[in-house]
């Protein structure tokens, strides 16, 4: 449900591919020659605007004594910096990080002076802790702050960190130098988008047109068809929430759409497309739970700040004013991953011949009579074809053949697949660090090509017990602990049973 | 003009004084007994929810890893400090800032382990260092971090950290730990109160009455009287901005009242008290200055975060969109603290037996005959006498006599008098450091009787000249230099004379 | 409750008195003079202004072929309207009503056409009407709707018609023809002023200041002090609601003060002068009834146009809403006219001797007792002397003395004197033809000097039962019944066997 | 441009055809009988409702003493109209206007009374005629007058006015009652819809996204595609101005959209279809005409109730005011039933044979030759094949052949072309009654399937000259008298010329 995955994939092949880093390293160790061998902006030119702009940090003596630099320094930056392609921009970000971060060579003498007042009084210990401190604050964290002051400048800085956090994932750099900058960029980011700063909205019908657009656009999980579907996704028995900040107006910073139902909700062509209550007037008695049928981030540059988690956390409150007897809070949401991680079990165990660990021999008998195929590899491949499209679902029989195998393949893919001891599907991975249990796979609960697509249709319910999340989080996050329902318990053991893992 | 001081001044002596340093000391140190005498709150309570709430810092390895604490926590701490009297806060913020701040070991460790990377790659280095950085971090800053995301977080810390500051301002306490505290505190505040994230509000008759009534009561520069004289302050050819922020909303953190005027003004009379244009559109073609008449802070919270500064400057920029030809911008600003000030020097010139100093052989003549008195001490204790009141102000003779010797004395205490190298006059040293020019020294500019207590009635404007305040700025914050007009140049010079200084 | 007498004495009493009718019709009858004697615009002037600019009324068959003449047209009648004093309103108004009104010769013409169509087909007779129907609209009346076209205008044509209401209820003229255009008028603001076109505005502490400092102007009814007492009134268990209008915005038209209480409120004191919950939140159990203590028209103009009992009408839908368990609305209302009243009464009955029809024996006893005074004649002066001031009050034994006497009397003053078979008393009559039940006298129900200057300190509560209103209204309209609760009835009848009526 | 008409063609033929009047006469006759044949609610259902939900009127006496029927019946009277289907209410507002209307004999009664008056007093007179104006307002009034002023009322009458005038336009019934009810109706929605009582907004991309939808919905003339086109609509370089009106909020009225061009555009593409300056901002150097390109009303409702000459005046006066030096103010307008009018002109000149009097002899030699044609009747019929589709315009010669004669015919439909005196074209007449000058007829000013079906691609200017529309204004509607330019006045007596007119 949590979309940074996706919207990041798709991001990312929008734009031109960096150049590889060893291109790039010669470059930055010549830099006196001028151009850079087929960069647009001189070399020189961008050394002498960080030079000019990024001021010289005060000694900690006079740190309350410098006035701040004048404005213009900021939005030089800015316009320069919006001016660069993506190979100039690695560069500038490299130099900036390499030449005006930490200067290493104080704090190792402020760390031996440290060492020297072990023994003195507490003032002193403390004042030379505050000056090791302060020098270990990178030179442009200055510059930074300031940007943060300039008309369009917060925004300016979470794209920079876009950048940034962009270069490090895909590998464009590996300077540490970069990743210093990203830490530094997300610690700012993290105190400026500080829940308390942030303003919960209701989208509604009502709400300007702009932030209707980008809802529409930014809904990634379950995309908008037209102005009338994007109505009933904030008309009744639907809420759509965001957080905005102050810094940024008109801009959703993340978004939750909600379902309010009777029941559970099972399948999501109920709530999506099937739904049809455009003009009605909400019965309060047919409310009883809200299901988060779409989370999603929209500000790449926001990557690791918590926002998501609180999102949820504010709604339920929320909901609970509005719906005092309110009960069950939910998601429902999808499974990415799950087809590609099927198919390639499937070629594994074809590989090494142990195509009867997946299923019984009875289910394979049923696959191969429902597919018209002969035992052994044509089956596999029988089974591996099939689940590449959604046609199985027309057939009269192997819905019913397929459905215990792929429930219990799926269970076992979100409990029992993991990436350093946690969930693998990112989705999962999100709702389980929030706290919920995983508590209902659901079968034919997507049927549109993206469902089948992502994962055969099925798709999962993570439950909020608002009374276990604080609990839940904490087992999950430091214990690895991942807190499921019986039925999900019960397909994994079956998956367990079957694969003799 | 700036009313830190005088705001400051009132509050404290609203509160009851606090105990005696050493008392605290004591009890401090004997914990372990339960109550300390004279407290109402077991100690071993405040410890107990300490160590519940202020969670340990996770290993550098798993930080990325913990969950968020429970937002209970931080309601608890919220809930509990306020129910805490004068005496028992500084127990419990001393007992805070002692035992869960830095961890002076591990950082004593690691700055030996960081040394002992100095020859190694800058990927090692930068880890070192910034395993450093997370171990110089107090223990407490999290859960500070964490109360600021609770409704009224940020609020609840702004005025902890005025109890801190008043801690420290008051001397109720010495701790290196407590002023480590403070600083924590106002960078976070620092971060939270960055100027993007501020918004500029103008005030007027149809805002929130909430909001004016405020206002009303934070306007400590000249008091506002009723309704009729507030409406007056946001009416026409009146400006009063203020900057508020999303998580205090209908709080204005910063108040700035302007009038727009043909020349600059250089009384207060014309602004405050004999201004009746009450319904008048405004003629755009008599507005050429905007007087700056009134800026007052209203947290004591965020002493040391500079809002006032960036708000004069926006403020330009907002009058010179409004009214493009706008050419002048100065203050209109009091003078707190001169008339002790001269009444110190004359009892210290008297003692030394040095009047003759101060004013010249024809002036004390003027004097003796205005007042009546003898030469020497005599004519000196009159002229002591008569500047504690306002009544020579009604005499026929002396307000020309002692116009120019206040007017000498009252610019050289403004631009002669300095505290550690700056100017000691707070409003002054506000309004340099903004990169104003002390610009014009008014007679008989306040005529009320707070004006003649203040400063004998003298105001004097500090003018901005827009191309010139990032340098006047620099130069008087790092050189010591301060900007000034003829006028005030001329009377300083006069007094150096006179005085042989 | 109702303030319009109050504020119409208020008013009337500010402006000064209206030349005599006599002089005016001279006036009138001689305008070719130019100057009327003692006027300051020359009748000429008016007269050509009033030729110029009311239009001609286009023939029936082109009336839809007319277009609007231009707008200078208004704006030159409401600019030169304004100039005009007290006495040229007077003769221009006149002139206006009579010049430009009906015109009659084309009505009693087109009467005989209408009657000669009688025998035809329907077609017909309904295009006679018509014609009649257009014939009969007074000329100025196209100027009237144009008038409310431009900016302003709506609001200029409320004071027009105060100022045409006033003439006539200040018996300023007796002009039959000024009647006509006070109907024309009322009947034009009452389609504008239709509760469809009134929004329903809560006033709270959030309100713009223009208008709180409207409602504390317009409170006419318990005078609101200062900002605390304001506060307090839009403040927890409060309610203040205004109907505006889209043509006048910022002016409330009517404003209802609400309080909200456990129980149905027997005094003023507790609502309005001893209420001190200023900062604590409502506990929403503690509120049963809601209680109007105050409603006041703003509108001079709009004299006669039903706004309060609408206004009363959406506020106990708003309330309801709110709180769905509210079961008690009342007003809680004053007397003004009881000691006036009861002063003449006595006076009366002091001159036909007829004292005991008043006070029974035992009573005049206790009278005589507690005053000191001999019987008879003496007796009744104590006793008239008495209620002019609030002083027995303070007595140990009249209180007692007093109560029944004047909870009698006063319940038969509400209930039993009446003007055209209506109610005397204002206050009763508004909330009688709202259907509402007079439900409750309350003793030392306002202290306040006004309180016993009105009514001797009595209150009454105007219950509002919401299934019966309805019938009770149409009853007191049409037949001129008044529902009222035991209690008052039985005061009435005690006041019968008394007086012998 | 005005699209009253397109509106109106389309939703009528949207809807099924009423009943022919002769069955409906029957039906109206024989009520007793219970169900009329064919409709749904039983007949005398309808009958009891109105006799129970419109009151009696009060006699003239007690007309101020009534209080106001309860609103139930009001509500009661909304829901059961709402139930009817088509016929029924047809049947149902005839009812309405035939028994509840005004009371014939009380008139002609009254009428002789008035009579009898003329020789009495003023005030006799006065209230003679107040008696028959009381008598001569429909029993229904006071009815319609209360449904106002329940919520949602006013949108209530509003859709009742379009079924009544839809009943009269579409000649379902030719009662003369319904007319009445007709007039009734809109005199009302007169008085609430005057422009004093409608607010003017400004529409934009940050207004409600329902707003928007409905702007997207209602534009008839120029339709818009999609979100882009939406949002360049109301964008940088144009304009989108709405009355809305407090009783019916989020409901545009009439929504005039404006382009702002250097010169005044002489073509729709430009505007519509070509622009694309989507996020630029506006070069006020460049704005020196405002052009408005669309005008439609929204509510059918409100016909006759002038709304749309309003809007541009205030539209005029809000862009003079943001742009004082703009000089150029104009429409760009269709011109529908152009070439349905050359059709027939051709179809009528063939049949008399006068072919030749339309074109010169050149010009029929140029058509034959470019449509490879004999002369007489043949060139006539490929002349009107020609102009049935849009393909000339992509032959080499013949755009050159057809412009003069297409324009000169073009001017006159326009300007000779007459239907009572006024421009039959009823945007012609729109603009006209306005006082705009018929300033430039525009050759391919609109090359959409769409332009050349209704006027073979030509669109025209009327031009505002601001000193001038309340003179133009006046001349033709009182004197028919059509102010054009000398394009337009060339063009026309070119085609009196040729065509010997």
């Amino acid at each position: 449900m949590i979309s940074h995955p996706v919207i990041w994939a798709f991001r990312i092949s929008l734009r031109r591919g960096w150049r590889h880093p060893t291109v790039l390293k010669a470059a930055l160790k010549a830099p006196g020659v001028g151009f850079v061998r087929g960069y647009s902006t001189p070399v020189t030119g961008m050394e002498e605007i960080l030079s000019r702009v990024v001021a010289p940090v005060p000694s900690y003596e006079t740190r309350d004594k410098h006035p701040p630099p004048p404005e213009s320094n900021s939005v030089e930056f800015m316009h320069f910096y919006k001016t660069l392609d993506k190979e100039d921009k690695l560069y500038f970000l490299t130099k900036l990080s390499q030449d005006y971060g930490v200067d290493h060579k104080s704090v190792s003498e402020l760390s031996v002076k440290l060492l020297d007042t072990q023994l003195r009084d507490l003032a002193t210990v403390l004042q030379a802790e505050d000056r090791l401190r302060y020098t270990l604050t990178p030179r442009y964290k200055q510059l930074l702050s300031h940007i943060s002051r300039v008309e369009g400048g917060v925004k300016f800085l979470v794209d920079l960190r876009a950048d940034v956090f962009e270069i490090i994932s895909s590998k464009a750099s590996d300077s540490p130098d970069i990743k210093d900058l990203n830490a530094t960029l997300k610690s700012l980011l993290s105190e400026w988008f500080s829940v308390g700063l942030l303003r919960l909205e209701r989208i509604t019908w009502q709400s300007p047109c702009e932030i209707l657009q980008k809802i529409s656009q930014y809904e990634a999980v379950h995309p908008i068809r037209n102005w009338t579907d994007l109505k009933r996704r904030v008309g009744p028995y639907r809420r759509c929430y965001a957080f905005t900040h102050a810094a940024m107006p008109g801009e959703p910073l993340v978004v939750l759409h909600v379902a309010l139902t009777e029941d559970i909700a099972d399948n999501i062509q109920s709530i999506v497309r099937e739904f049809a209550t455009l003009e009605s007037e909400e019965d309060v008695n047919k409310i009883n739970s809200a299901i988060f049928y779409s989370i999603s981030s929209t500000q790449a540059g926001l990557q690791g700040v918590e926002l998501g988690n609180y999102l949820i956390k504010r709604v339920v409150r929320e909901l609970q004013s509005e719906f005092p007897h309110m009960a069950q809070f939910s998601s429902l949401s999808p499974i990415p991953g799950f087809s590609s991680w099927l198919q390639g079990l499937l070629s594994q165990y074809r590989k090494e011949g142990r195509g009867s660990d997946l299923l019984s021999e009875q289910e394979w008998k049923e696959v191969e009579q429902a597919t018209d195929s002969s035992p052994g590899m044509q089956a596999m491949d029988s089974l591996r074809k099939l689940i590449s499209t959604s046609e199985w679902m027309h057939s009269e029989k192997l819905p019913n053949v397929l459905e215990p195998v792929l429930m219990r393949l799926c269970a076992w893919y979100l409990y029992g697949e993991k990436r350093r001891g946690y969930a693998l599907n990112p989705v999962a991975n999100f709702h389980l660090q929030n706290g919920a249990t995983m508590w209902r796979l659901n079968w034919q609960a997507d049927t549109s090509p993206r469902g089948f697509a992502n994962s055969c249709g099925i798709m999962v319910n993570y439950r909020y017990f608002l009374n276990e999340t604080s609990i839940n989080s904490a087992l999950y996050l430091q214990n690895k602990v991942i807190k499921a329902s019986e039925q999900v318990l019960g397909y994994v053991s079956q998956f367990q049973r079957n694969s003799k893992l």
